[in-house]
């Protein structure tokens, strides 16, 4: 029988540093949501991915949660689990491999501390909130290949990432090759070499525990890591995005394995899916399967577009990720009846691609439209850089105008009605956007359209401020209003008015 | 017999200041296009609008030109003539009442002077031309109801359009009852009043001698006036929107009897002839085939849409008047094949309708949008104002930022392919709009883009400046461009490139 062990709080260690637990006699602590490990080894021959499994089942009082471990090199097998109740909580491995089978322990899952709220859900429909039920106001970004450029670009980005609004960011798991991307990673998930070909039946726990601790870093930053598990951005360089069906399923299977145990993981199938000319229809719906099988804790699943839309009523998508502009939320929600988060709108920048050369000012009306239609928004970045370090591919630095304003929007959100901004019938609608909660708060938006004043009938007694979205002014209308009523506006282009109620 | 006379030179001689010619006798001139004009008078009893035909026919070598005439009132009858070949012209009236026929003249036509270019044609299929051949490159705008404002306040309008870039003007007939225009028109086009009704059967001389002297003030300053013959924003209020046919009928043949002979009418069916809710679809059918047989000159004729589009491919429409934004203009070329204006696409201003408040910069981004499609366009202005005098009803003077960018826009349209701007094969055109001739000059836009440069695959040798349509700057790129090549671009909005083959 190989040396037992298990690992907690992948919050707190770092895999480059990485302390080994006592034995499974030690009654050992992990906090609500946190990674708790269970670490064995064994002396392995032949390929310990493929040859041996291994895997947990975690209980708590009448529960049972079976969750598969990996191989992560040097004969050492781990399963991670993350515990959602607090309490007592005892595991039993099983694998094929006698030395591996039936090691028994348990650990004791402590409150979840101020600031971790759990893994996020879908809620009341349209929304989403974390497990502990505070709502979480999505505002996205992306830096797709961010965690594939070295330690120090790396560490500039969560810098970066630290000091700005957004609370998930999109990223590959595979690295990416594309113009303004054109360096090789450090490390490749699996064994072998572009020139000589790769042993997919064997990963490379070197690129792995690098991934998993930038998702370690985003998580405590309090930003979900939305991964995105294939791209075509590749074109076979690599040929990860062609590789054969079991080698895609494996490859989930240890992607699952390996990260689910982190509370701020998503699950993107892919980025522009449709864009994969690889690949049959078919194949989204086995990877959409597998991950779901495989993922003891059921994180949000998505899949991104790129012409061609994936048909998002399907039961195993728990929310619309779209590329697309903002304005057509509102028929999407009723279309698919799910949160719809537009991922990718176009990109803040000055690069010659059409789609990534918008000022910040339209950057910032995307967003303002999209929750004013009950979604919600991601923000990308494409300044051209003399070193080709944009922050849409690689991160670093922010250059744009639009961030700040995002963060005043959020603020906004996050003083809002408590579960989201849905769409609210509105007596002149077709005047602005409006969103809110009923009557109790309405939020209106104007875009680029600029009024000097706008005439509104009135349901009951409200309080007004107009908000300058882009100056970032939030300005109290005198009196309060009520009946049919004449507010004065700017007259400028990115106005919106919120009304809260009298009570 | 009554005296007869006629009457020359609109262009010099006010309505108000008549000055009556000397008998036929005299060998008369008139200058090319301009209004030539035989007068009889006659002690009429009964109803002459109605009682009496009158007209002349105008002989030409061997072409005749038979041409309508009206009663002008106190005894007068008129017929308007527009001559388009300088020479000696010939006329003979024709009357059912025989004091006004037979009566015979001739006069002389000029060659038309520098300035006058005759009326304005289709040419080149998609594209404008005076009848000299002049280019005519529409800059149009729109002033509904200006010339029923009151001298103090047209005059002005004259005045601001002397200084603005428009070669073109929207106006009214009837009177506008709309929001922001509820003020009574000094004059009324037929006989009667409001309270006790109106006489369909009388036209009242005062209120066309004004409205024609205001079109003749617009040809001198060279503006085209687009003169739009019923519109909805009457609603019932003076019924002018819901006359009986006959009524419909009579107005339109006294309309084009008075007003043919002036080169720069066009005339427009209506302004949102789908919003006209009294009419009968068939019922445009007849007023163009009305407009189409009593105009002896064939001025352009089209139709403006509310929601719903007439169909412009009707052979009796000359050219798409269209209300939307302009970025399918190039669709319409195609569907049509007819010249596109987009007469109306949204207006510059504050006011809270939303197709009356987008920004200066909107507003000149469709403007280039329409040219670099291979169309045309129409400025509005509706800021604001505390005593409801917006440009865009009544004129006055312009508050806006567009019109000194539009006039930049058409100096570069003078200054570009003759015939006018078409669609050109390019080939990376998903990153721009590109028009122009050929490969012997290109027109790029970005719009609301910003690309900080842009490669170009270029099949010649160019010289090539860059424009920027907001700052109004043209910048040469260095040296000579050619095969693929990146051009540095400022990573501004509104950004074109102009190319220009080396010869």
């Amino acid at each position: 029988m190989g040396r037992a062990g298990f690992r907690i709080g992948g919050s707190e260690t770092s895999v480059y540093g990485r302390r080994e637990m006592a034995t499974s006699g030690d009654r050992q602590q992990v906090e609500q949501w946190d990674v708790f490990e269970v670490v064995q080894e064994v002396q392995a021959e032949g390929n310990p991915f493929t040859d041996i499994e291994f895997g947990a089942r975690f209980l708590y009082k009448h529960r049972a949660v079976p969750v598969d471990g990996f191989y992560d090199g040097d004969g050492v097998f781990r399963v991670r689990f993350m515990p959602d109740v607090p309490g007592r909580w005892r595991y039993e491995t099983w694998s094929d491999c006698a030395e591996l089978d039936g090691v028994a322990g348990e650990f004791v899952c402590t409150e979840a501390p101020e600031g971790n709220h759990g893994p996020v859900r879908v809620a009341d429909g349209f929304h989403f909130r974390y497990a502990d039920g505070t709502p979480y106001y999505q505002v996205g970004t992306t830096c797709y290949a961010w965690a594939h450029q070295g330690d120090e670009l790396e560490e500039q980005t969560l810098e970066t990432l630290s000091e700005a609004p957004f609370n998930k960011l999109r990223m590959c798991v595979f690295p990416k090759r594309y113009r303004y991307s054109r360096n090789e990673p450090e490390h490749y998930p699996f064994e072998g070499n572009r020139e000589e070909g790769w042993d997919f039946t064997r990963f490379n726990p070197a690129f792995w525990r690098h991934f998993e601790t930038r998702v370690s870093q985003l998580r405590d930053l309090g930003i979900e890591a939305d991964l995105i598990l294939f791209h075509p951005y590749d074109g076979g360089h690599w040929g990860f995005d062609r590789m054969p069906a079991e080698a895609d399923d494996r490859y989930l299977r240890y992607a699952v394995a390996r990260l689910a145990a982190y509370r701020n993981v998503w699950w993107s199938m892919a980025n522009e899916w449709d864009f994969m000319g690889e690949k049959e229809d078919g194949d989204w719906d086995r990877y959409f399967r597998i991950v779901r099988e495989e993922d003891p804790y059921q994180h949000l699943r998505g899949i991104h577009n790129g012409r061609r839309w994936y048909d998002h009523g399907k039961p195993w998508v728990t929310h619309c990720s779209v590329q697309a502009g903002t304005d057509d939320v509102g028929k999407w929600r009723r279309q698919y009846g799910k949160p719809v988060v537009v991922d990718e709108t176009l990109y803040e920048g000055t690069i010659s691609e059409p789609w990534g050369n918008i000022t910040a000012e339209e950057m910032v009306r995307r967003f303002w439209v999209g929750l004013t239609h009950g979604g919600y928004v991601g923000h990308g970045e494409t300044y051209l850089h003399p070193d080709d370090i944009l922050w849409w591919s690689k991160g670093g630095v922010l250059h744009g105008e639009s961030p700040e304003r995002i963060a005043f929007m959020r603020r906004i959100m996050e003083g809002g009605p408590e579960r989201g901004f849905d769409p609210v019938p509105w007596w002149r609608s077709w005047k602005a956007h409006a969103v809110g909660k009923g009557d109790d708060y309405i939020l209106l938006y104007w875009g680029v359209r600029q009024p000097g004043e706008m005439t509104l009938e009135l349901p009951a007694r409200y309080r007004a401020d107009v908000i300058d979205t882009w100056e970032m002014t939030i300005t109290p209308v005198e009196g309060v209003l009520e009946g049919e009523v004449t507010v004065p506006l700017p007259g400028r282009p990115y106005i919106a008015l919120r009304l809260r109620k009298e009570q």
